[in-house]
């Protein structure tokens, strides 16, 4: 196992039940002999989801699943397996993913089509859907309320930490309710490839068309705002559970009710955690990078600019090497291929203005910069003088290191 | 400097004359002494231009000035330099450049609007023109009809080896045209920031519009099919000028005429040969790797496809560590964005099938694979299985090695 990335934090978070989610881990024996690979999920009656899948067009087999499942919008169970990815295995794969959805069906029971199933590992491996259905029994005697740490050990591929993170919600007074989130994720890479996966669950009472609705737009601004490498797994899911068995709470209908401005806000500064964790735990990492862009034709804009910056080799080697290299950012300003006004383009790094009107400022003073690129916590600030332009982004990254090559590189097959 | 590149061609090509031009280089001390860093090239009277430049929207003050002059489809001289980029350099690095244009036209005589100048190097520095221009009466004194490999020198930054190319070409019978190219690059990249410069010279006799119109296509199979880090820079310039000072050939009035054709195809094949010189000078390449991408939509689909498994950071270091890593090919077809049929996907490595229809090959035999990673030209082949596509395509790159992040990361300014 690898060291614990230095941008971990420091522990995993203490995580409150949250009422109507009981989960289980164990020793499947997947790939590895003793290592925690499956994790069960069981939802109470009524629960309600929502969720978001990768864009690649060779998706996994499991991903096809979830999305057809999501037509319900309703959750009985979720199983998830590290070790082996199910993905391009041809129709074995989609019957095993069937197999195991029918067990688990039968173990509580439920309908199949409310059960939901992730895995994550190597790819192209036939899946051994018989160890895990025989793991079943087990793991659903050991349900419990609070298991969300083994759970988030259990998604672990090549994560060197198990990431959580929890918040609590206001809906129109009384008693908040709890979000709780879980997540893995190392760079969308890893020797066997990786993937990101997050579960998050709630116990507020929420339709799923309106949990969707809500899900959306806060991925748009957190996970999907984070780039290790610019690789994009066929597994990445991330799924929203909402359970309705906490605090009452007045009945929601529309996600633009204001009496859930203050979930979508906590929901959102939730996977903005989770996001930031798989970011720390990036192959390699020994800087998080933010990444400001302002001034950008609109916000889509801006966070394509972003992205470029935050993908570009050239950036993250930089970053990695401490050089304050701020030609390179305005190299990845130029090929995002948004609208840029060279000649108004302001660059800062920890805070310092670098560049005003086209060039570098006169008189700069490079000894602040290179103290900040010292640091474990890079800001780039980037304003690219789009006139009318009111568009904005954040997006964050890590840098490319000699350990993300050895980690990808060498190793054989 | 850098040990040469392993993957470079035995010598520089012998050149012959194309009658018309005139070369010359100097060590102009603009960034290190006694190092050739200024080229002239003189154009015989009537020389027509066409030129391709960076997509980038921060392009650099010769570029912006050299798609200008292109218009007026006429070429006296051009001049470039290494050592500094001249950009983002804001208006001083206009009128540097508008000065050095004005010395150059005064030397021959010419117009400054026949002028093309480019610039390569560190990035926000301004560019010494008085140390430029007082150089430029010695160059003209030197200007041979030989001097080709030096040209190629003079426009060196982080590049191992001088890239040249020769071809001869038939227009309609008798002496053969002749087509010289030099070019540098060694990534887009460099610790200050490189470029990919070529220019290519023909003694052959043919109108602007025309050349234009034969030279677009031929780039896009060619400088645009490579790609080194997926970095584009702020001063990426391909210029091609015809003397028609060569041989007399039948007049051409349109690139659609077949007497056109070998001289589109000579081209074409020198551009490639130029371009894969700079995927072979790649910073810390150590393969040569070439995909193909066949049974798409179409062929700019395929393009796509060829490049997004070109460009993933987790190919490339697959490549680098000799692992046959085909599931990260899968996952690069996938996040490409284009139509791709999972079910149908064959992906061959080195000749050998290693996955058809969804899946891998029953009793897939790793051991030719294995030994084919281990060479230094790598072969990578997908058929992304779309039922109604013809479409194909081929690009090349390099692997993602230590020496990459060394020559990037392990830096300071």
């Amino acid at each position: 196992m690898a060291d614990i990335s230095p941008l971990a934090p420091g522990r995993f978070p203490d995580m409150p039940v949250v009422s109507g989610v009981r989960l289980a881990a164990s020793a499947c024996g997947i790939k590895y002999q003793d290592r925690i690979d499956l994790m069960l999920a069981e939802f109470a009656h009524g629960t309600t989801a929502a969720g978001v899948f990768t864009k690649s067009m060779t998706a996994s087999a499991p991903v096809v699943i979830c999305r057809e499942h999501l037509k319900g919008g309703h959750a009985g169970a979720l199983l998830v397996n590290s070790g082996n990815a199910n993905a391009f295995t041809g129709r074995a794969g989609d019957e095993a993913a069937q197999r195991i959805i029918e067990a688990v069906a039968d173990l509580f029971p439920c309908r199949p089509s409310t059960v939901f199933v992730s895995s994550t590992g190597v790819i192209g491996e036939p899946l051994d859907a018989d160890k895990m259905i025989g793991g079943l029994p087990v793991l659903r005697e050991s349900l419990s309320e609070n298991t969300w740490e083994d759970a988030a050990k259990a998604i672990m591929t090549t994560d060197t930490f198990p990431k959580g993170a929890t918040r609590t919600a206001d809906i129109g007074g009384g008693t908040p309710v709890t979000i709780n989130g879980i997540a893995k994720g190392s760079g969308m890479i890893a020797p066997d490839m990786a993937t990101m996966l997050a579960y998050v669950a709630t116990d507020a009472a929420i339709p799923a068309e309106v949990l969707q609705a809500v899900l959306e737009p806060a991925v748009e601004r957190s996970f999907n705002s984070i780039t290790v490498d610019s690789d994009t797994s066929t597994s990445d899911t991330l799924m929203l559970f909402a359970t309705g068995a906490g605090p009452d709470h007045p009945e929601i209908t529309s996600a633009a009710d204001a009496l859930l401005g203050d979930f979508t806000a906590k929901l959102e500064d939730l996977l903005l955690d989770l996001a930031h964790q798989v970011v720390r735990d990036g192959e390699g990492a020994t800087k998080f990078i933010t990444v400001t862009v302002t001034g950008a034709e609109d916000d889509r804009a801006a966070r394509r600019i972003g992205l470029s910056i935050a993908n570009s080799p050239l950036v993250k080697t930089a970053v990695a090497g401490e050089d304050a290299n701020w030609g390179r950012i305005v190299m990845a300003v130029g090929k995002a291929g948004e609208r840029a006004d060279r000649d108004q383009l302001v660059i800062k790094i920890g805070g310092v203005t670098i560049t005003e009107d086209g060039k570098r400022v006169d008189g700069y003073d490079e000894v602040p910069v290179a103290a900040h690129m010292k640091g474990s916590e890079i800001l780039i600030e980037v304003d690219v003088g789009v006139d009318e332009g009111g568009g904005s982004a954040t997006v964050w990254t890590c840098d490319l290191t000699h350990g993300y090559i050895s980690i990808n590189a060498d190793y054989r097959s």
